[in-house]
């Protein structure tokens, strides 16, 4: 298997540092991705992005994966808590996954409590604001070494 | 920023007029655009119009109406119910959005009553058949004048 | 049929502009009375307005409507979520029911999310501030031409 | 203590037979307690009416009763769902209580299925038409004599 | 159709008058059949009853009511709060259903609170003691007189 | 602003002393009125009183306090569990607002065991009996002085 | 109408036979198309197949079939669960609609008990692996033949 | 094991037919036992037939099918959402069992949404009239085959 | 009183030992109340035994030991969950009972963790395995000689 | 017993005027103790003070108050909401005991609106500030005077 | 491993004999212990015992019980339906662990019907009074020995 | 404020490495401690380390170190789920605190998806195993170097 990570991010995170800097931070998408595809060089390993709007998209992109990446980093905000269909595309990965928010989603609106994916992911990180794209990118380093 | 109005409306809503019309009214969705076009006119600001059945397609039309409108009316149709994402994107959105549903959803099943978006709509107006879409459009206007 | 409104408004509305006006506005209920009536003489009809803190004073009010008015429009403010004598009321009457809330209610408090009148209402709308009694007027209208 | 019942009707049945006679059948109150006033008096008992569509005048009612009835056959009506204060009232009645619904509301809406009365009443009747009221007045009776 | 009442009682109420008289008073089943007999053939109707404590036993009796019965009156005691298949019977069948509780079930614990007899009774009469078995007759004389 | 309490006891308690005194105790509304009364004028304040059954002219009398008294101390009763309008009307209130309950509410049914008008309260006092007002009355005192 | 049915496959069931074939069978959803399509030619039918991930481009399809096709089988897979759209969509459509899903989804996790689409179906079938599509086709067969 | 089915009819389906036909269809359940055991012939199976209005009887039978028939096909009606008696018992029945609902459980009441039976079920078959046994039949001749 | 006590198991008991052992123990219901029987003997006392899947046959048993036993040791098994009539029934016997689950349920599926009939049993064993029958005997020899 | 009140200060109140002083006032525990401790002295009577963040060493001091105290003041803070184990230990408590709350506990979190003290505290006092102690002192020597 | 028990009891059980003893029984936690010890050495094991108040101290006996004694009886009391860290402590330990309740708790407050404790116990066994324990020392005795 | 970590561990993962390897893998706490300690040192910080049973001397803990550390880790443990005054605790610290889990909490018992921590942690790590305590320490130091 290639030494990998694709890394996802759901609806709306394309307007990372363009929205709510309070909640999300200064930085755009851009910026984060280009930190995480250094910080990947540095761990010996490759990084694809795609952010979509779109939850099928999404699962097209997670199928794809099986056969190019080692890993799967997501956020994948909205569809976090409603999409059983992203869930089960996650479940058929057969890598790690990670689930990343960058928000503290246990201290916003109820129903943000809820994730169907963290059901099949491996770890999970929320509230480390954007830094926790990098805690991922750690942890997907430090599971594919081991 | 134009003294323009984005419409947006959900899925299935191209098919208003062909469907229990004892619910839904027996005009197309054309003929409401177009008489909802015609008001926008009246009251000295322009309507762009796009339905789709696509979550990510509404999404990415919010997110661009940022630069180009003023406000968004919005029928969110069954996406109302289960949307985190669009409730997302247009809580990112800085002028007024007015929520709008043909039928009464409160008359109908249980799982119509929750609205993801009312809880980021300036309005939410239903019940009032095809000319919600009119009431809407007239309170845009009132608020724009405002 | 007289060509008339019953224009009804619940418990604390007489203290409408006189407080947290941050939520409801500084108009007071005289003002949006006023201007309500001005407006539906503009399209043709009368109005008749009753404001009472007591729920059986609107209960009385309605029955003696069906007599003497074609349309209510009603704010029911605390008694909306907890009162079912005047759903029941409401039900009786023959012609339109219009429920106004000067406030979006999705965004307050939980017990405010449900209504008992949105049952049996023709049409719902809130949040459009006081704006949303005119809303409603015009609303009554259309339908009583239609 | 007066061999005599106390009659109170809650809101909105000052309407019967005059709404939905499909659910609450063709006779006007007054038939109604008319009817009953003679069964009651074939009985050896008195009977007092009240109706009213106000709480609080039906616990004025029900205070006074103490001293001047033996029983109390009541329809709260639409008050049966939502008033803690009438269920106070009639717990501080020494008498029997007769609760009594026109329809079955086991069969209506669910929010009509739970009644604040039935915990201090002495029996409930429902679904019997206006022949419950009769119903009712017969079980004071045998309560009385017994 | 013959004027003839199916009078059932289910499991447990062959004890009647031998348990927990304060709840259930002192009358033995037999007592009470007894009255309800001459009851019934003082307004011109025959009664025939039968007790059982198995459910299946309940249903095939509604069963043949259909050819020889013109009204059941019914305590399903345990079965009221567990029974579809009863609840289904009933709902066969043609004639009026009177549901019978001796004790206010209202005032019990909260599992004795909802039925799924009553979804399909005309008429619930509950907490009128033995008396209330009465009642049910003088009900479904009423109702086939009407 | 004077330096007057508007005391406020809600439906059945002017029946206080009348009932069940081994849960309310033997005081009437008149005793505990007149000994609160004294310990007003005892701590430099004067004290208005108003029992009423009617939920409108609870909050009527709480819109009118706006002008003339310094703080509530309100005993809703029944209206306690039900009434939104009750608790907005109190929202409005600019003074402190003390609740009290002569019961310890937390030990009796569990539908009394949410307020609606705690969420709107400075404080609440529950369980204390009678002595529950001296308590209300002092602390009104206490924030005054501050 | 044209004697065709629209059988569809909502997201990941691209993955058939790929992935847990202990829950899902080795099949491919190529070889159940084609088995499919022999059944329905033997049985005198046509059969149209599309599989997508996207919820917009199901419904799309759904609102061709009214013009092209007779009867819709369909496998809703993760948006059986979340798809309020795909519902209506559905309830637009004349012909009978059959929902398969392959596992038996009530043995699984709870969230995939409930199924927005069953409301709106006329038959369900769950737990038959591929073979439930074969039932499927048979039962359109015999309606359409009715 | 012999290659035979036992076929199980739960409470009131012995009425199939006589009621109801709007939901249920016209046929008997003779006509529909006939018609399954000819197809039952024509795939090399044996049938045999019990309805039981008695919960136990039915556990009996299925306990007997251990050592005489290779599949159970059962349509639990009303014991299907009360059932835990039935469940255990098909639990230890080591063939394939198949649940069969005339009508769409999914379409009724809420309490029929409910089957204890499915989580020990084969498949679930519901919706598909009297012709759903003969599905059911099917998937057993097929899985018997496999 | 005699000394003896009753033995009751409910559904599916009567294949204790023939079905999945790793939960209910490879011993038969026969080897069970043997060893039973021999212990109750060691203690003075006398036990019956009877087992049936039938609800109503459990309930006249109960009934009949009225008369009979001293003391009832119950394994309702199925009905544990679902039966109020076999808990009314054993609300009526006067002497001790003690219900006994093989396994423990609180491990199970969550619909096996309320009980209807511990409201009404003296004390529960529960997961001794077939001991705990033992276990009962010893507690009820211990109760008897108190 | 002596005239002694124990006044318990439960897990994180030995930080009261160090933290969060908007909610807490500005008070420290000791300034609080100081003064209670004055009153006590006035209305004649001792008062000893514990404060822990241990749940086990806050029972140890109820079960030791047996002997020693003839009432108790207790804020559990943290433990209200969670700790059956001190209600438990409260519950033998034979002479009064009166929870105090700094903050009115039903504006805050929901989980901070149940208290499994209340049901065996004699009086409840929530909001007024750290005076509330002071009131559940002189609540005391009421109750010890009586 | 050494044939030891060690027997656990939580909090307030130090006052056993002393408090309710119409629920608990006259005995003090002191005859109990001895009794056990005795009917331990007379089955051929030892018996330690520990009682706290404190979670913690109980947490750190089981974990230190892992390398002395083969056997856990814990009557977890207060701390049953709140201590998911001494749930955790007892799935640690490899012997069998026996949850013992003095009263049947399935008959008090709703909330102590649930225990945190049982989904990792061997065995429960509530309301057997004192005798539980020595039941429980019984059936550790039948397990080391099977 | 001195560049110092605060490392708390609550019940039972003294144990961690010697209980359940396949959750929480096999290194032991003190292995962690010290690769944590060696990661702080390389970041330039130093790290304390306190691992209790006690609930009380964890909250004693983030006390003290609200004068002596800068951040706090801390992996609850089974306090996560029922501990209020932790929580408390937690929200007088100033600085950052991280919320570990070693294993991913929403994919076991549902009753360990709701943490009272997470609600004041400024992020929560769960899932990743040992390595989550190294993400935490990262996070702590790229939070201090802000």
């Amino acid at each position: 298997m290639p030494r990998s990570i694709l890394l996802l991010n759901g609806p709306n995170l394309n307007m990372l540092g363009l929205r709510e800097p309070g909640i999300y931070g200064a930085e755009t998408l851009q910026d984060i991705t280009d930190r995480c595809r250094a910080l990947t060089a540095d761990l010996g390993l490759t990084l694809e992005h795609l952010q979509s709007n779109h939850e099928g998209a999404l699962i097209d992109a997670i199928h794809a994966a099986r056969e190019t990446h080692a890993a799967i980093v997501i956020n994948p905000a909205g569809y976090t808590h409603t999409s059983v269909a992203i869930r089960d595309a996650l479940a058929m990965f057969d890598g790690p996954v990670i689930e990343v928010h960058v928000s503290n989603i246990h201290q916003r609106e109820s129903f943000r409590h809820h994730s169907y994916v963290s059901g099949v992911a491996t770890a999970v990180i929320a509230g480390a604001g954007s830094h926790g794209y990098d805690l991922a990118v750690r942890h997907v380093a430090k599971l594919l070494s081991a």
